[in-house]
C-alpha cells in the first residue's frame, strides 16, 4: 500500500488542481493491486490533504489552500441531511450505485460485458447526426413545444404502442426525456411515499432505485421464464396492499422472458381485482432477435379502463443521448403524470422531439431494425456458444428472443459479487445478479450483457477472462 | 349555453377523432361569452358522448365508439389514485396549474404579459441553429455523456457561478436539464417527504408546486425590496424547524427585487446557525437590464462550508428549448444530487450539451447578452410609462433593475383572479399574484411580464386593454 501511495504521489504534479485521478478500477489494472490496496493509497494520500476523494464520482487532485481562504467544512451536512421529518416519515434514500455502475465506461482493456446500451457502432450514428442537422432547419426547432409534447411524435407513438387497431390515440401519450424519467414519473404518480409496489424478482435496478428514491417499498413477486408468476400475483396484492405492479412483459431485464399469453390476462385481472395500476416497461421492444417469434402487442393496446400505464424509449434502440420516451395511460392517471412531468421538467426539449421525429420517418429506420436484429441474434450465439465451451458448469436457464442480456445461474453458494470483483482484475466488467432482487435472491446469478461489445470476437474473448476468474473464486461449503 | 352548444355540435364534423377543440380561452374570446357558459357547453357535448374533455389538456372530438368495443371506465382510478400508504403519510399533491399558465401560449389575439421566456424575436435562433448544426458535428456529439455532464460544460458553468477567483470547481458542477429538473432535483434531495421548506413570499409558483410534489411543505418568509427580511429568516428557522431554504437573491420573481448587500451575510449566518441549506435559485443572472448597477456575486462563491446549493439554466436567456441548466454543490450534498439527478434522468442529452457549449463560445453570445439588456430595459420602461399613464390607481412599488417582469400592487380589496380573467376576456393574459404566495397574500397584485410580447406597441395596447378590464372590477367593500 505505502508504496502505491508513494507512486501516486509523485504521479500527483502531473495533475492540475482539480483534475480527476485514474478510477480505482483502472488503478487496480494497472498497477495489478486489490480494490482494497488502492483505497487505503487513496485515503492515505486524501489524509495528506493531496487528494480529495468523492464516494461515486472518484479522486481528484486537492487544491493547494490560498494563504487567506479559510478551509471549508461541510461536515454539517452530515446532520442537515439525516434530518427526517418525523418518526414515521419516510427516509429519502437514493442509492445510484446499480445504475452507475452500467452508465460509467469501464477503463481502456476492459471488456464491457455490462452494458445497456448498443455499442457505438451498432448505433445509427449517420441517421442520427442528419436527423439532428434537418431537425435544426426545422422552422421553429428552438420553440417552446406543448408539454405534452410535439403532436406528431405523440401520434407516431400512439401508433407504436396501440397497434393498427388504433386503441391509443395522440391524446393519451406524454412525450417524456427517455424510460427511466417516464418511470420515475410514474412511480411518483401513481403510488404515495411509503406505499408498496410489486416488482418482479429479478428485475431492474434502475427501478428499484427510483422507486426507493419515491419513497416506495418494492415487493418482490418471483418471475420465471414466463413472466411473472401470476398464480403469486393476487396473494401478493392482498398481503401487501400494493395498488401498483411494475413489470416488462417483453424481454425482461435480466432474464429476457417474455410474459406468456395466458398470464397476460391474469396480470390484468389480478390488477383490477386489486384496484391496482400495472406500469408495463416496455422497453426492448424494438430489440426482437431475427429469430424472435411473433411480437404479443403492448398490455396497453388492450386496456379501455385505463389499468395499464405504458413505457417505452427510443434510446435503447438508438443512443443513449437521444433521450426521448413515451407515457401512456388513460383517465385521471393521464392527469396526474401529466402534472408531475410538467411540475418536474417542463417539458422534452424541441430539437430532440423534432429529431426522433425525423429518424423514425427516415428510411434508416427499418433498415437499422433488421441490423440491430440479425446482430443481437449473432451476438447472443456467439455469448452462449463460447459459455457452453468456456464454462459448463454456468446454467444459462433461458435462451432471450430480444433484449441484450443472458442471465447466468452460478453453481450454488458462489459469491456472485466477488466472481464480479475478479471478472474485473480479468479485464471484463459483468454484473452481479444480486442487485436485481428487491429482497434475498434465490440463487447466485450474473448478467451478461452481448450488445455493448464491439464484436464476437470480444465475447469469446469477454467469457475467456471470466473463465480465468472462475478459477480463482471457489463456491463456498 | 344551448346556442354555444349548438354551434360547436354542427362544427364538430369538421374535427377528425381525438382532434383538440379550440381551448376554452378561445372559444371564450371568439364567441365574447364567460368562461363558466364555455365548460358548461363543452359538458353537455361530453355528456352526449361527442367530446371527451381532459382537466388541463382541454376538449377533444370523442372517437365513434366501435360496435364490439366495450367503452372505457377509468372511474376505479378515483380510489387507486387517493389512496395512501398510512395516516401519517404524505398525500402526493401536484398541482401542475401555476406552471402551465405560464407554459402555455395564450391562443391567437390575446397579448403575452404572462410569459416565462424571451419573445421568439429575442432569442438568438440563428445563433442556436448553427449551434447545433456544428454540435451535430462533433465527433461522438450522440454518445453517452459522463452522467454529470460533459466536462468542458462543467469547467464553464463553474467560471460563471464562481467568478475570477476560482471558488468554485468543475467537479462542484453537475449539469441539468434546465432550472427547473435542478430545483427539483435539490428539494428531493435535500429534505425529506413532509419537512417544512422556508420560501420567500411573495415567489415563484413553479418552485411551490415542486417543493408540494416531493412531499414538503412550503412556510412562507416575507420580502421586500431589499429582498427576504433577513429579521424573520431566523425565527422562522426556529419556528418551523425547516433545514432548508429556497430563495432567488437576483431580480426575484415575482418582484424583481436584489438580496441587499447586508443581508446576504445574514442569510448565510441564519442558516448556518440553523443548520440549514440554502437553494440559491439562480435564474435571472444574464437578464441585467442595461442600467442595472454591477452585479453581486452568486452566493455559492463564497462558501467553503457548503451552505449553499446553487441552481442555474440558459433557458431563461436563450430559448425555452435549450433544456441545459447546472446545480452546483460542495460535500455530501454534491454526492445526494448526484445520486438524485441520475435515478430521475440518466444525463442530459450529449447533443445538447454540445450545443450549448458551442453557443457560449460563440461571438454571438456576448452580442446577444448586449441586445438582451438594452431590450428588457426599453421594455420594462414603455410598460412602466403605459401603467403610469393609464392605470395611475395601480402602485409599482419597485423598479426591477433585471428579469422579466413588474410586480404591480392593486387597489386594496381587488381581486387578482376576477381582473385577471377579465383581462383575459379583454383580450391580454396577465398573471394573478395569489399563486406567488404560499400562505394569505398581504396584499392583491399582478404580475405583468415585459419579455414575451413582440415590441413596445403590444405593452401600450395590452395596457389599455388592462385598464378595460379594471373598469369592469370594482375593489370589495
Amino acid at each position: 500500500m505505502a508504496e502505491l501511495a508513494g507512486i501516486l504521489r509523485t504521479e500527483l504534479v502531473r495533475y492540475s488542481p482539480d483534475e480527476k485521478l485514474p478510477s480505482s478500477r483502472a488503478l487496480v489494472e494497472r498497477f495489478r493491486v486489490s480494490p482494497v490496496t488502492v483505497s487505503r493509497a487513496l485515503a492515505a494520500l486524501a489524509a495528506e490533504g493531496l487528494v480529495v476523494t468523492r464516494p461515486g464520482a472518484g479522486a481528484f487532485r486537492a487544491r493547494p489552500r490560498a494563504g487567506g481562504a479559510r478551509p471549508g467544512d461541510t461536515s454539517w451536512q452530515q446532520v442537515a441531511l439525516s434530518a427526517e421529518a418525523g418518526e414515521d416519515a419516510v427516509p429519502r434514500s437514493v442509492d445510484a450505485s446499480g445504475v452507475l455502475a452500467t452508465l460509467s465506461e469501464p477503463p481502456a482493456g476492459v471488456l464491457e460485458l455490462n452494458g445497456g446500451y448498443l455499442h457505438p457502432a451498432l448505433q445509427p450514428e449517420r441517421a442520427l447526426a442528419a436527423a439532428l442537422a434537418r431537425a435544426g432547419r426545422r422552422p421553429g426547432a428552438w420553440g417552446r413545444p406543448p408539454v405534452e409534447g410535439v403532436g406528431e411524435l405523440r401520434a407516431w407513438f400512439a401508433r407504436e404502442i396501440g397497434g393498427p387497431a388504433g386503441t391509443v390515440t395522440p391524446s393519451d401519450v406524454l412525450i417524456t426525456a427517455g424510460g427511466q424519467s417516464a418511470l420515475t414519473a410514474a412511480l411518483r404518480a401513481l403510488a404515495p411515499p411509503g406505499a408498496p409496489v410489486l416488482v418482479e424478482s429479478p428485475t431492474y435496478p434502475g427501478m428499484l432505485a427510483a422507486a426507493r428514491a419515491s419513497g416506495l417499498r418494492p415487493v418482490p413477486v418471483p418471475a420465471d421464464a414466463h413472466g411473472v408468476r401470476t398464480d403469486l400475483l393476487a396473494p401478493a396484492f392482498r398481503a401487501s396492499g400494493a395498488r401498483l405492479l411494475v413489470l416488462q412483459p417483453l424481454f425482461q431485464n435480466p432474464s429476457g422472458a417474455v410474459l406468456a399469453e395466458e398470464r397476460r390476462a391474469e396480470v390484468l385481472r389480478a390488477a383490477r381485482e386489486a384496484g391496482a395500476f400495472v406500469v408495463e416497461d416496455d422497453f426492448a421492444r424494438r430489440l426482437a432477435h431475427e429469430d424472435a417469434p411473433p411480437l404479443p402487442p403492448a398490455l396497453a393496446a388492450d386496456d379501455p379502463d385505463g389499468i395499464v400505464v405504458h413505457v417505452c424509449s427510443l434510446t435503447k434502440f438508438t443512443s443513449p443521448s437521444l433521450r426521448v420516451g413515451a407515457l401512456a395511460a388513460r383517465g385521471p392517471a393521464l392527469d396526474r403524470l401529466r402534472a408531475i412531468h410538467v411540475v418536474d421538467n417542463f417539458f422534452v426539449p424541441r430539437p430532440l422531439q423534432e429529431a426522433a421525429l425525423e429518424l423514425v420517418g427516415s428510411p434508416a429506420w427499418s433498415r437499422h431494425r433488421r441490423t440491430v436484429a440479425a446482430e443481437l441474434r449473432a451476438r447472443r450465439e456467439a455469448l452462449l456458444s463460447a459459455l457452453r465451451r468456456e464454462l459448463p458448469q454456468l446454467t444459462v436457464e433461458y435462451v432471450p428472443p430480444g433484449g441484450f442480456h443472458v442471465w447466468v445461474r452460478l453453481p450454488d453458494g458462489t459469491d456472485d459479487t466477488a466472481l464480479a470483483a475478479a471478472a474485473f482484475r480479468e479485464g471484463v466488467a459483468v454484473a452481479p445478479g444480486r442487485p436485481y432482487y428487491a429482497a434475498e435472491p434465490e440463487a447466485p446469478h450474473l448478467r451478461l450483457s452481448f450488445a455493448s461489445v464491439a464484436g464476437t470476437a470480444e465475447l469469446a474473448e469477454g467469457v475467456a477472462r471470466l473463465r480465468r476468474a472462475v478459477g480463482q473464486i471457489a463456491p463456498a461449503g
